[in-house]
């Protein structure tokens, strides 16, 4: 094993590199002075460049190849070797330069997209989209060549490995054909319920005291992590060093917890991995609709409940004293609220995926060249108008321009958030098959059994199996969107047609 | 000069992994999760060892070759080339390996030395230092063989270019021969002065407050800059992404704020230094003494003026009220208090040298192997007996485990501190001739001429001049302790006798 062992070290510096760039990104988004664009964008090519120059490097090819003639691994040494393999191919097919270009312009674009986004202003943006689409599609170009694939269907494979147009295909249809029906349905009867809004301000440092609260009880670890404020929800960092982040408003704070929720499902998730692979990609969640499962498990299916609802209205009332919005059935209906909307981030749980769906269209578009970037306006336009009854026209910053995704080059990502939902339900009703006092226990605030369930049957696996043999393992199916479905009917009190 | 610009190419690059390098330094003393200590210590290495791997490559060789037969380099260009050559000798003569452990070692005895020293556990503290300073010497043994020099003379030169044992050791002994007079005549007089401690709890949010307009009237620019607390004061990031701590007491606010004064004297000359030249390395400040010198010209020689105090009282009264303490002549006293104390950072300007003296004597000793490291506890005592007439007996944590440097495997720094207080006398001297007026406009709060004359005669040089030489152009003087000397003599009244 001489060789796969080599291997491993030059694997762990290249995920130290990787662990660095994260920290960096984090810094920007949340301490960074604006004056540090420049530096900085130059500074993360740089990083690239040298990780590239590991991963790339001759020796790579030959430990490789020495390797796969070694016997007596074990299955996550085989499995870390096989992925190993495929990242090398991935890398080695993108010149440095253009690794370099594509680091550096998306940097440039996200940065001109923070500020340009907020006065609308679709025109200046569109050509630093331009450069960092156009870097995105050569380098997924030049790897469909590698793996003779549809270059597409390379980037949803890196996001969400084992998938591609052919299987999401058909899921996206089921969602398309079902929800509809069930928005009106639900749109119709919530219409009836009286809501009642709790009235703020809600002091930011009490907003943050919940959260924190929240986080202590679902089991974060503080010792290796922390809560910080930024422009947009993310979890960044490594397993002993996670980052999470939300932003808060005065008027209101259920997106602030919400987000933390769902930023908290990421970070559980990164800091439940088995601590002896934390540097070898079997031991990373290369998934992101694996990672987005379990964000959604916590935010979706465990803090938008009756039953985590009244473990939180007592924090609420000590944070922010008693008020008549906040009894159990007021704030339950407060995060059940289903309306079609411009916002994918601050969506319901109902119409999200016609926002993902919209998305993997528009992505499926661009990469055929059925649609070209000038066009985006118009055709997010049409397409929120035919999934969701609203027009963006003249309104791109809640249309087009709203999420960090195509500025960063993430082209391909979206499709996690959907596939990650649907993994989130069929998880959850495995779960509560497996727990029947699950529900009791969030009630009372005593989240153990759940953490512990996710973390010997999800966790401790890592990226040891594919999502495909995963849930095969843990709910005994393949991925199907029954289960999502019958949360929404059963959540919004719909009974089978 | 072909080869020698794709070394600087090469050289920007090293410039970007220091300035990540000095970003992650940051972060882990102000914001890093106590649980990633590991992690991060593994992350650094690896970085560091990337960068080594630029630096001491065969093309840097062939580069540097070829550079020095080109002809048309600028004195800058001339000044970076030969400062390249340097860093590469330096560099190559030190195995990857021993970079890695020397890094690790230094970041994990820090590391225990924050956990160590307030419990004054010396003893098991003791092989963590062991092995960082086993580091040091070894590698300072090996530059030693490549420049023809003492040990102890590289580490001194790569904190001081230009200053060793031979030019030091005169100098200090000026020193030591004046100050402990001086000492006693202004203790024997501040005895007899009435002196009011200003009333707290002085609220960190108003402290920081108070620190932040003090910034701005500076002319720090937060636009490329940052304010945050840690452990130890100090001054990280990179001219265009400065990051700048200090630390709170609530019953106190001078340390606090002498912290950030000192802290913004360093953050100053950065944010000042040419553009054009900030990713080369005659474009950074390479002598810890100039760096010094700029953070001491702005806490010694401008904040604890009486011109200052002036602008400062009515600052201190918006942010914490009037209080009888707060008199311009109370402050003054307050800042100028002297008294032979146990802890460097927290020392006057008049028994400072001696705290640095005492270490310039230790690290020699320990260097020549006159010193062994298991007795610096009663070394240090003997020491701070004789020239301060106090003793660290069992007090490990006042005593030799009081500063981050060594435990950091920052040995030879600490003359930088008092050639920087030197070299700061003798510039504020030339200041002032230079502009009758300065007194006056710091009484009004017009920090503007100081920082212009400071821009135009030290920063806009950063590392072009050798110290001997900017000192020659700027003072018309070479290094003098007459002026220090001097300046003791005035503020605290002393005629010449």
């Amino acid at each position: 094993m001489k060789h796969y062992l080599q291997l491993k070290k030059l694997f762990e510096r290249i995920s130290h590199l990787h662990y660095i760039e994260r920290i960096l990104m984090w810094d920007e988004a949340v301490m960074m002075p604006e004056g540090a664009e420049q530096s900085r964008a130059n500074a993360i090519a740089t990083l690239n460049r040298s990780t590239q120059a590991i991963l790339t490097s001759k020796k790579v090819k030959t430990l490789l190849e020495g390797a796969k003639q070694e016997e007596g691994l074990s299955a996550w040494d085989s499995m870390n070797l096989q992925k190993i393999e495929k990242i090398y191919r991935r890398a080695t097919c993108i010149p440095l330069a253009l690794t370099e270009k594509s680091t550096k312009s998306a940097l440039t674009c996200e940065q001109a997209w923070r500020k340009l986004r907020p006065t609308n202003n679709w025109k200046k943006f569109l050509p630093y989209l331009e450069e960092t689409f156009q870097c995105a599609k050569e380098k997924a170009e030049r790897q469909a060549d590698v793996f003779q694939l549809n270059p597409y269907d390379v980037l949803l494979d890196i996001y969400v490995p084992g998938f591609n147009q052919a299987n999401i295909g058909p899921i996206f249809t089921q969602l398309k054909n079902a929800l509809p029906a069930l928005i009106q349905h639900i749109t119709h009867k919530q219409m009836h319920e009286p809501i009642q809004i709790p009235q703020g301000p809600f002091a930011i440092s009490q907003q943050k005291a919940l959260g924190i609260a929240v986080m202590s009880a679902l089991q974060f670890d503080f010792q290796r992590g922390r809560l910080d404020v930024s422009h947009h929800p993310f979890c960044s960092g490594s397993p002993m060093d996670v980052r999470i982040t939300t932003r808060y408003r005065e008027d209101e704070f259920i997106t602030s917890l919400c987000g933390i929720c769902h930023e908290t499902g990421h970070a559980l998730y990164e800091q439940g991995l088995p601590s002896q692979w934390i540097d070898q990609p079997v031991g990373q969640i290369d998934s992101m609709a694996m990672h987005e499962s379990q964000s959604l498990l916590l935010e979706m299916q465990v803090c938008r409940s009756h039953a985590f609802i009244a473990f939180l209205v007592p924090l609420l009332e000590k944070e922010f004293g008693k008020q008549p919005a906040f009894t159990q059935e007021n704030v339950f209906s407060l995060v059940t609220r289903v309306k079609p909307s411009f916002i994918r981030v601050d969506a319901d749980e109902v119409t999200y995926p016609l926002h993902i769906i919209l998305r993997y269209e528009i992505e499926k578009g661009l990469f055929s060249g059925d649609f070209k970037l000038i066009d985006l306006p118009t055709i997010w336009d049409e397409f929120m108008t035919k999934y969701l009854g609203l027009s963006t026209k003249n309104n791109d910053k809640d249309g087009v321009m709203q999420d960090v995704h195509w500025p960063s080059g993430a082209f391909g990502y979206f499709p996690a958030y959907t596939l990650g939902r649907l993994i989130s339900a069929q998880l959850f009703a495995t779960l509560n098959k497996a727990n029947p006092m699950l529900d009791k226990n969030i009630k009372e605030g005593d989240f153990q059994p759940l953490i512990r369930w996710l973390k010997e049957n999800v966790y401790c696996y890592a990226a040891s199996l594919s999502t495909h043999d995963f849930l095969q393992k843990v709910t005994g199916h393949s991925l199907d969107t029954t289960y999502f479905i019958n949360h929404v009917k059963q959540r919004y009190g719909i009974g089978n047609s």
